[in-house]
């Protein structure tokens, strides 16, 4: 029975049981959306958003769109991750030595600590879709980092634990506009200024249609007794567009560019309404997970449809065996994917 | 506060109060949509058209489309602007010699009265997608003008005045087909046969991802004490496909050209199912507006999902108000659009 | 008034008399869609399927998707048409020499008997998109016979008769990606292995927009006695995505390479949920008919959105009177369609 | 035999005999081009530019880039058509009132004499690429009239005599790239400043594959005893490109929209050197024509691979008598055309 | 020491000795084009055709575009191989009742004689690009066969021996426009009129990159001691265009839908200006191949540049000894390529 | 008059002065190519290299792509930098553990000494076109170093000296195809092995339509007084391809991120036959430069059609001058490009 071994116990965690008829690992919130449309006067859409333990509580770090359709983070507070205050005005940041620095947009942004700091990394301009970086630890201060890529990139997000020493960033390197390809790498740090020893993890298309344009890590990967687990959303293109859905695989807890397990089914597609219809239709994408140590209880936020927030669970030994069962690795020679 | 000064009192202009819980300056009729699927036996679908009052009752000019998916204009009565008595038979038209000369197809008609004829502006085929223009005095007798523009042209609309003393056309360049890109010029003639004095008014992404990809003008320009109030279309590119959204500008009042407030926040965008799920998902598109001199209502018509008819309501002075206060001009250096 | 000349009496045919309100010549089971999402344990999606009837009951041939995504062949049995019965394990096959021989994928099957030979018909890959056939005598055995044609190629279907001695099939050649275009043509082989007397039958945009991006053959012809009635599908493309709708054309019975009628209308488009939306939106997509002889009832089976199964009905009758009615033919030149 | 009957004698045009094995109409100078690369000191190419007799010299109006590749207008004056002297500053031009008015940038420049002026008609940018025009009675001072038509538009001419009191003007309506379609269409003014009447008189492909990506007007039409003589650049798209070559067609004297021939075969393609290699290869691009009435004389100067100037001769009667050998009248049908 | 094992003696087949400095297997023709622009009055291009001998003399069936651009097949003689007298009309047909039957247009003409019968294969236009096919046994009756193949296809060419009593027939599927894709396959039919057992025979980029997007079939296979010996070109795609090399493959002599092995390398590329540039540039396209049985002497006609007509040189031993040494089999799995 | 200020003296520079009608700084070695077509036996085509002094000779690191059109990195040496033998094995590499590590490609290496090292960077595969880095001290051992930056990426070159304790290297993020688009960014590294503090130097199109499309570096910048002389090469797409042309700019020299001027005006476009025709038409790509600080003078190589090597001359006082007297900076807001 697979575990969680680091993160801690969150007995607050937002669950649900599994309902009967479910045969996929992952379930729906039986209430989604958890935060709709129009969240608040003058806030049009709040969707790929993280959420992650504060104080016994929860805070959020919003991609919060007004009716300029222009992206930008805020913050939000909730005592049981389900209903939320959000503040009304985007987090405003500054570089090291104190100069303003806020960004230009900013989207789906990913929130991990490690040690005593929470790190936000999210997608910007650099001359082009980027990943920026901000450090904070009481969610009031917020400090820019050097951008820890060349463009073009999306899909950062950091491993919740450093990996040999270093700091170990997952991304998704992509193009300057709508991406029609895309696969996962990783990359480390000795100090989130200078990034090197770039692998190639996971490639597109890893046997399954639903996955065949372009993948991109969802939450900060999850330690636990068989690896890290690693939700990921993939995407396939039809004649009327791109639908995402998500799954789910195991790296190696040493070598996490090693993947030793790799769910060829998807565990979550878009079916309900609120899920296949809104700004873009047929979109569920990952971008947080809390986690309970003691249950093994694992919610994971997702943006649906571009539009609103949906909460979905399952724990980590459904999760687990069901990436086992259904595992199918890349036909990637690792060879090829070592530099 | 904000008053109409042309056109005249509408004492029976369709109209609900501003609900509650909305924070945007238009809101929506709760009846929605005002024409559905299917209308009469033998339409399919009737969408993005005009209204505009007669005799104390409506006539509409209809953008219909029958099981061939080939559009033409169609008219119809209302009582009340809401309930529809449809004619069976597409509009015919003339040349001013009488030879009979009917659209090839035609789509998204304005109906704009200036002076004492009624002028009707669709898009339809002249060598590819490109302005037609016909006048009525009767809603009987139709008579075609020459086309005002050379190819490619869609979303043209006559100002309801001269402006010293020439007919003004806003409309939108184009391409040949589903054009990924288009600004609103203005064009002059002193007798609806030749046109010039071409001047550009706005470009796309003044500011906003709304209209990031092309705008076009929705119903005529409205006089007020600020300027002409015009509402516009502005869309934007997902990789699903285009969203269309609008919002609202204030044009000089002499030289309209100029533009003097331009709302960097759209006022109205697809959100009800009959907006977002149609033949054309996530459309918005206004053509036609009533307006009540006496009250500054406004009531809009908005083709919905190029599906069904939509209508929405607001003030001119919650309008113009909202414009000024998001208002974000396009960074057009206004000599280049000199000429 | 238009009878049914072959395929005997099916008295169990799903059915259910025409709405008072309907005006198309089509009308849907109002208790659509008959196979729903997940519609058992480890399968996605069933639809674009075949159904025939089997011994006083019905066989399906389903084009299945479990989570991969991948497209399969399973079986289906069913008393009435509508509840069923679906099999575990996709179809398997084999050579003519017993070597088993699985398609890699396989999509949107049709299913004809032909003298006492069922034949399958579906896409699969040979180098890209093409079609593959087996043949059964008993729903258990399957026999692979050679590829008809060379890629790329979708939506065969054969003849249920011998046309002057020989096998008919009818087929869209395509090209390797979501094919922007695409006409229907008809081959002959004397012998099921080698095929040629290639004809053109009908192209696309014959008059009408909603067909106007390609088309294809939808369920085996019906034999009437003024000739073959096909259904067939069409596809238009708007600014956000395909539109598929379907209609049916008449076909000469000697020569069915030649068209006697075509309708300009569709008689079938997307207009309710579980047609508007899904894993592709706006997709009504027929690949299979019931007929009974005795009534000229006619039941087809439509793919939804390639997400569900519905069902809708017409008779004989209305529909080769409504094809007559709105009779456009294609522009076509018999000459250059000769070959 | 066909004569010219307007423009005058031109005793000094450029001229050479017809070879002996030139089976074509049109002849190459044979110390082409007349024009090389880095024409001057600071000029890079010299290319598509127009020629027009003056006080028994010639003056040039031409599309020069210098090493920034940005074209504009440059001045030039010769003795024989051949050698040239250019102005080393490029045309500035006002608007009427006298304020500076100088194009953001020009290209493929046409000049025609009306009446008693010069107008220069040129590609330039008004919200992407448009007609600009300027006018001048003495190569000194240039006055920009009112841009003619809206975005977007290339290729524009004036007919060299007023037609029925207006002035007259060939376009191709266009996009804002390398527009991959276009005809040409005609418009008239009575005062050079309103435009309308718009007609299409030529679409592309009528009847040659030379042509069938788009076509556009050349020099200014020619009066002759058989209507205007039209040279039209037509160019067809291989996988390695465009490949621009020439031809001419005859316009009706009074009503020039309709077309009395066409030549389906072109006159000049790219075949020597310097037309088939440069900047853009395979490109001959007629801008500009000297005739003599008295000898029939032409004297075509076209753009050779976007990169040096070209001259080739003819003569009406070759010309004229070839067009008519070889007609194939556009299957446009001319109602379409209308308007 | 591989020998040509069918054919005959050609005692009179072009050719000369290779250059010293030659290290590829091919060498050039050093008077190369044999056949130039405007080869006579009235014909602009001639490339891309077939020679075959013919009484001690030879015939040559010419893909020929006249100043309209359109392809048409011509026909010619030659005495020597390299000097040709042309017919100056267009080859006509007729069916096999008699019916006159013209190619609509046709290009790319492969000749081979199977039996006593002299079948012509040629891309024409059947609903798209496809295959026709006509036989004659004295070059002046010419009758038209049935189209083998259903749209796309092009580069056709039937095996000069029956295979295994059957005709055998390579082809490349395409689609309907500037193809960037295509790979070989092989069709068999007992009559010329039925065909089926299609194969795929090799893939696209089978290890190199100058055939990367896609290979077709050029003269007929040469059967030798080693196999069929299959000349093919290959193109890749810059970011200027298409680049037309060729090479060569060993087929198996019984089988030949397998590969024995396979040129990594190319034989030949454009180099010289007549294959560099012209009406496309960069072009260097085998469609016939003499042979000499009693020497092992190869002449390959070549199209240049789509533009002029080439012929370079090799041995059966030279061409065997080059593909075996630098060989590298596609990556194809030979049950993928079953059927 | 701008001196260079490091890499010492090189009195065998290759050299040629200016010829008398030369107008721009730049001007040809007047025996170009220095290496054409088919260099030694069984290599294509050698372009796009490098070359360095050494030992009082020149070592090349060369682009050379063999007949299977694959490119691989080989070495050669040259007395004159202008005569040279070539290896006829392509450069092994190793891991720093002596694990052989070659790349699966390598193209446009640049090879540049730092202290006492020498660098080559080259665009090989690293899921998707990327920079490869090795090290050598002796041009026999060479060992690869961590790759800087993730996939996607081309034209990186590290300067000669470090910047402030750091490496600096520039480089042209890119995506996976022939990337339409394209700007020169730098990035700093403690250690060869950890990358980071990118900053934005140069966008395309800074007031030019030479370098429209995308810019890149080219050879190593060279440290002058007046700061850091960068050589870029410049895109533009016209409607038959890309075409490549360059100049140079100025960097800060303790901040070169930041531009002290940029010239307007390409140096050096494609004009002489080997420079507008070859594998692809108008190239002409800088990647190496040598220099002699005694007399400022500049030899440059530079890939020619991708398929010969052309060599250039320059001074650091002409191309400072030139650069400065053509100054345009990029509109580029400076806080944009921070990072």
């Amino acid at each position: 029975m697979a575990k969680i071994i680091s993160g801690g116990n969150l007995p607050n965690i937002p669950w649900q049981d599994k309902p009967k008829d479910s045969w996929l690992p992952i379930w729906r919130y039986d209430a989604n959306p958890v935060i709709g449309r129009n969240p608040f006067p003058g806030m049009a859409r709040i969707f790929n958003s993280a959420v992650i333990p504060w104080e016994g509580k929860f805070k959020g770090v919003f991609r919060s769109e007004d009716p300029t359709g222009n992206p930008f983070l805020y913050l939000g507070d909730s005592e049981d991750g389900i209903h939320w205050e959000f503040q009304r005005e985007k987090i405003h940041m500054h570089d090291p030595d104190g100069t303003p620095h806020d960004p230009y947009y900013a989207y789906d942004p990913r929130c991990v600590k490690v040690d005593d700091t929470y790190y936000i990394m999210w997608c910007g301009d650099f001359d082009g879709a980027s990943i920026g970086v901000a450090s904070t630890k009481d969610f009031k201060d917020f400090t820019r980092l050097e951008n820890p890529f060349l463009p073009f990139n999306r899909n950062a997000v950091l491993f919740p634990k450093k990996i040999d020493g270093k700091f170990a960033m997952l991304s998704r390197p992509s193009d300057s506009g709508h991406t029609p390809f895309g696969d996962i790498l990783l990359s480390y740090s000795p100090d989130m200024k200078y990034w090197g020893e770039h692998r190639l993890v996971m490639q597109k298309g890893g046997g399954a249609w639903w996955e065949g344009l372009k993948i991109g890590a969802g939450p900060a990967p999850i330690e636990t007794d068989e690896g890290w687990l690693l939700f990921f959303h993939g995407v396939c293109q039809t004649c009327n567009g791109y639908v995402y859905s998500f799954s789910a695989a195991i790296l190696d807890h040493d070598k996490p560019s090693i993947v030793k397990y790799r769910c060829k089914n998807y565990m979550l597609t878009p079916e309900l309404p609120y899920e296949t219809t809104g700004f873009v239709d047929n979109v569920c994408f990952p971008v947080a997970a809390l986690t309970d140590q003691a249950t093994g209880r694992i919610a994971i936020y997702y943006g649906c449809a571009d539009t609103v927030v949906g909460l979905c669970f399952t724990t980590v030994d459904e999760a687990v065996k069901y990436v086992k069962e259904h595992n199918e690795l890349n036909g990637l020679d690792k060879d090829e994917g070592r530099f």
